[in-house]
């Protein structure tokens, strides 16, 4: 499993993972005054704020148009049209290389309605991708943001070819968890749901950056292009506060690098594209609504939530923190894995097995600790060839469920009814696919574990932003000279529609803040 | 329904509301520098804003130790403890009556192992209470927090007495979703559940405020508490932001009353206690995680998050922002509702019947916009004396199914299976007690509308607050000079343990934070 290996950085990832941190706790840990202390402008009297200063009373050691938070595929797509629209732009970025996020997802950016699309015969359009996410996202996401994004779509797509990056191969007429090489398009999200086909016409929509095949196939040209358009990167280079003038306005950035503490100036706006804070253990606990934790973070280890802080120090509102995807890969292994069912801590079925694994996560760890993949001997076979190994084994269903600690009771009503549905070959509890939906009759019987500890989560929520990328105050108002995008920013607060959404959002709300910002 | 009510304020109480919110909505309408403006201190130059200044420089209309914002149950505890504590207290309360919504609760107290449950014989412990609260709250719910909160029922429920809070009555052996007059104690959480069962002995442990056995019943006398106590008491006072100094400590309090903006200072602390966000309707669509929305607020119209809001435009941190109470309240119509099956859209059970209807709710809302509760014919006069209406009837279950858009395949074999455990008594999948597992048989069926539109909900999430009540920046550092209490605060985040649990934390935590803001 690909996005397992994420949480898992190189030796030399942690090492340099470990000085950052350092750097960042070092600032943190003295409480809020000390942390004001270490980020007063330079040359300052000890005792000034970085908030609420006077532009000419700040020693700047550095001084710009635009300054973007964060190199990955926000930060890349900010900067890229800042330049564009002939602003200057220097990138603050933790890390020696840049990528974040970014460069760690499957490869998959989730568009409908494209040019990619109509080549290959599939009847898709923007109307379309809106109604599948509009349905998917749920009640509290905001419609407006979702047109907006299903309307620049296409020129989303464009803009990828733009810069480099290659949708070229073949379409796999199934579910695609993660980029695959020779593979352009392929199902990434719930389309092919009961659900989803009651809206929109089911059709692949995870867009494959190629020849990688993984997020390199999209930072990969981004560098190159960011480097072309003549913005300036420092690497190693850590924000960690912002400055404000005496009218609230942002107007530069405290930043460690050069081995210290540094003010950048800048003349239109401040960016940040940091990411989320998946891999802030606390603040993910302070936001998790469900019945048990998700298993382990994907995530690069700068994506701490610094952005958000930074910015919520300064009175920003937050939004939707509760939203993370929640992910779950039983569908990945092999498409016939899913003829199994998918029974909770009680015995019973809780989704079609055949669904999107990011809502099957989500269902798992609202209802419990534990879940369990129940399969008949049939599809032993196809669990070994994926490496997958059994957690239990019973000759009857009921031994099976005694070896689980589940009520047998329940697990045979459950089969028995599974079993009748077979004979039909319809799903009427979930709506499974036909095709998977056959009956449990071959013994021995297997368990294989999709408890709570074996999904993986990304956070979603973040600064709320509005449709311009401004970021909001708590009290609803714009804070000047401020803006946010990618995983670092929330406007939408919807379920995660798809794998690829987050490279959508990413692009969508990073091009936007770049041109906005120039525009100041 | 009492509940129910809460959300329709009387015309006195909607014109003050108007009133009111007229003048936040003036302050915030015009943008953050319009907000500044507005609140900038009396006396001082048009461009200088309430954060950041000399307390010198600010034209004080009052003076005070402590100001207190809101006078609803946790503003009436802090007060109270500050007074003894010899602090002086100035309490903003926005209404002309106070109360907040703990004059708004159900009249109940959620405590265990205290003197009452010992005078009926009723066997409970803080250790047996905390076993309850940590297996309800789930596994992000800080258990620090859950630990104190237990070990001080006890003086909780003394502390109650000595505000002249009365109790007396007879112990109800049954669910008891709001108060009773003539009960003193109840079940009003899930103790009887099987998951609680495992690791906690069940105990009544919702306690009545007598003789109105409604919020009355804790805040007249309260009120009274507070009159006597020495604490000023401004009525239809609106706070419309804090006043920091140069450190960034809070010095006191803009408020709107007696016609104009005042400038308050609190030279301990300002204390807050405003309530939640429950009826500010887009706060809450920007934190909750449902598939479906909940139904109705139930709230006062001053619980808008101006708490939050306030405290966040100078760098508070939120906490559980998700964390809400959804109710339904099916089992408090007559415990024999609960031999129905309830089913989602799908035609599947999802819960034991007899569960806690915070945890009933939530499920709901969790699994979609459509939920039923289906019976036989041998429960419609229960139904009809709780003036109950059903929305379908059929003859046989399939009849019933196409009348209310359910799968027919489905809601029979789940009818089937239901009448399978019937026979043994048992509820196999989610442990229903056996009194209320009655085979559905007798024709004609029923289904009542249980959607969630029909649920209720209050925010739980908040200011993030450490064991003291100070409230905590977004990193991590205490805000010098700044308490919170009650609902616009949050501690623990975890599932609502049962009825009373609110009044329980505005108690709990309206103490310490005027005990500790007295000691400033």
């Amino acid at each position: 499993m690909k996005e397992r290996d994420m949480v898992h950085p190189t030796d030399r990832e942690l090492s340099r993972r470990s000085f950052l941190k350092g750097t960042v706790l070092a600032g943190a840990g003295v409480g809020a005054m000390g942390a004001l202390a270490a980020c007063a402008p330079s040359g300052a009297k000890d005792d000034l704020a970085s908030t609420g200063v006077a532009a000419d009373s700040v020693t700047w050691d550095k001084e710009t148009d635009i300054v973007v938070v964060g190199f990955g595929g926000a930060g890349s797509a900010a900067a890229i049209e800042a330049r564009k629209a002939g602003a200057e732009v220097v990138i603050l970025e933790a890390s020696s290389v840049g990528g974040g996020s970014t460069a760690l997802n499957g490869g998959l950016i989730y568009l409908g309605g494209t040019p990619l699309q109509k080549e290959h015969g599939i009847e898709d359009s923007a109307e379309n991708f809106l109604n599948y996410m509009m349905q998917m996202a749920g009640p509290s996401a905001n419609v407006d943001a979702l047109k907006l994004i299903a309307e620049q779509s296409e020129d989303i797509y464009n803009w990828c070819l733009e810069q480099g990056i290659d949708f070229s191969g073949e379409v796999l007429e199934a579910h695609l968890p993660d980029g695959e090489e020779g593979i352009c398009l392929g199902y990434t999200g719930n389309e092919l749901s009961r659900e989803a086909q009651k809206v929109a016409t089911p059709a692949p929509r995870g867009h494959v950056a190629q020849p990688e095949a993984t997020g390199m196939g999209f930072f990969r040209p981004l560098k190159a292009a960011v480097e072309g358009s003549g913005a300036e990167v420092l690497y190693e280079a850590v924000a960690t506060s912002l400055i404000t003038d005496e009218n609230g306005r942002v107007i530069g950035v405290c930043a460690d690098y050069d081995g210290g503490s540094k003010n950048v100036k800048a003349n239109k706006a401040v960016i940040l594209a940091g990411g989320g804070f998946t891999s802030n253990e606390e603040k993910v606990r302070d936001h998790l609504p469900y019945k048990a934790n998700p298993g382990w973070p994907v995530t690069n280890p700068n994506e701490d939530g610094s952005c958000i802080q930074m910015a919520q120090k300064i009175g920003a509102d937050l939004k939707g923190m509760s939203e993370t995807q929640i992910g779950f890969s039983v569908y990945t292994i092999n498409d016939r894995a899913c003829e199994g069912i998918l029974v909770d801590e009680n015995g019973l079925r809780f989704t079609a097995e055949d669904e999107y694994g990011a809502f099957i996560g989500k269902r798992i760890v609202q209802r419990g600790e534990h879940a369990y993949l129940i399969v008949g001997n049939n599809l032993k076979s196809i669990m070994d060839e994926a490496e997958q190994t059994p957690v239990a084994e019973g000759a009857t269903i009921q031994e099976l469920a005694a070896a689980i600690s589940v009520d047998a009771d329940s697990l045979a009503h459950t089969v028995a009814t599974y079993n009748d549905m077979a004979e039909g070959g319809i799903d009427f509890q979930f709506g499974k696919e036909p095709k998977h939906v056959v009956a449990l009759n071959e013994a021995p019987f297997y368990a294989y574990d999709a408890s709570a500890e074996n999904t993986y989560y990304m956070t979603q929520g973040g600064l709320r932003v509005d449709l311009d990328l401004h970021v909001i105050d708590s009290e609803g108002a714009v804070i000047p000279g401020l803006y946010a995008a990618g995983l670092c920013s929330n406007l939408i607060f919807g379920q995660y529609f798809g794998s690829g959404s987050s490279m959508l959002w990413c692009f969508f709300s990073g091009r936007a803040a770049g041109t906005n910002a120039a525009a100041e």
